[in-house]
């Protein structure tokens, strides 16, 4: 997961919990710009593991959205280390305005996508050549995958999940942490309600 | 939000990423026994603001559930310190196995309550006083509100948010995560599915 400051916390830690789940099978690291740590936008402090310098082999690179993103799409350097990470990652996720940062690379050009049904034309501004699609809870295209707001990253992830262990894994998972799986895609009551159908 | 080694990642984030949309309104802090930080269960590294030594006065106390629960129902100095925080709180809210260590204080004796619903059985053991509610998906009883396993966080917090700031700003905060609101706290398909009722 890379965070930076003003990262969204459920954006984060939805999707860390449902993979926490897995721990036995896979590791889970925090990779920042730079620094020891980053301040979520509620307040709560993150620790690094990692810096974008030093950052391990990545198998599922994740983003997350926030109002951070606002600094992080004019922040070149930031940009620039992202893409490099994403180009090598066999997949890769937003959640929420995560979508935006990764659209700002330009990797997502030509791809459909989605991102935050609120700050939905702030967020598709910052990438006019990628397919964005209104109604979806999560689209996977590719390598791919994009959640819709906040707490739609945790249904991205127990797709992602699914994919990746069996759906039965990912049933399991979201019944032990008492959570209705909304594990369609298409399912987005969040779409009608901000107007954007 | 107090915290432990081995807390549950969602138990803690869920609930404050919906307050964190009150944040000019309330201050979230971190607080735990000693030391600068403690590791979640899936591995994230959380900072701690302050300490059960300086810990400041808290209007609404949250403790959650994970794997280290177990550890810290047997640590006196952590419950006792715990204790003397709730009994000053004016509002304590549990999440998922939090409860355990709530009703090992000996302050949810003769109250209703309930906690996470795969692991109950030792939940409930840790307070024999309790009047332990198994199908809710979180229960208020005076000052305390206790919610059911992991993701019923989200659904408590938001019901601590109607209460205290209405019902309208709670459901304006759960559409702009994208969340669906189960706001019904006697709607809890999970004491089912584990056998409890």
């Amino acid at each position: 997961m890379v965070v930076f400051d003003g990262f969204q916390l459920l954006d984060v830690f939805g999707p860390l919990d449902v993979f926490g789940s897995l721990r036995d099978k896979i590791s889970i690291v925090i990779i920042g710009e730079k620094g020891e740590s980053v301040k979520s936008s509620a307040g709560p402090v993150l620790k690094l593991d990692f810096t974008f310098a030093n950052a391990p082999k990545i198998d599922i690179l994740m983003i997350p959205g926030g109002g951070g993103t606002r600094r992080e799409v004019k922040n070149d350097a930031f940009l620039k280390a992202f893409k490099a990470l994403a180009e090598a990652a066999p997949t890769v996720a937003t959640i929420c305005t995560g979508a935006a940062i990764l659209a700002k690379t330009g990797l997502l050009d030509g791809h459909k996508a989605t991102t935050n049904k609120r700050a939905y034309a702030w967020s598709t501004s910052q990438g006019e050549k990628v397919h964005w699609v209104p109604e979806a809870r999560w689209v996977e295209d590719g390598k791919f995958f994009t959640s819709s707001g906040i707490s739609a990253g945790i249904d991205m992830a127990l797709g992602l999940i699914a994919k990746m262990f069996g759906k039965e894994m990912a049933v399991s998972i979201a019944n032990g942490a008492e959570y209705v799986w909304n594990n369609d895609p298409h399912h987005d009551p969040f779409a009608k309600m901000n107007g954007l159908i």
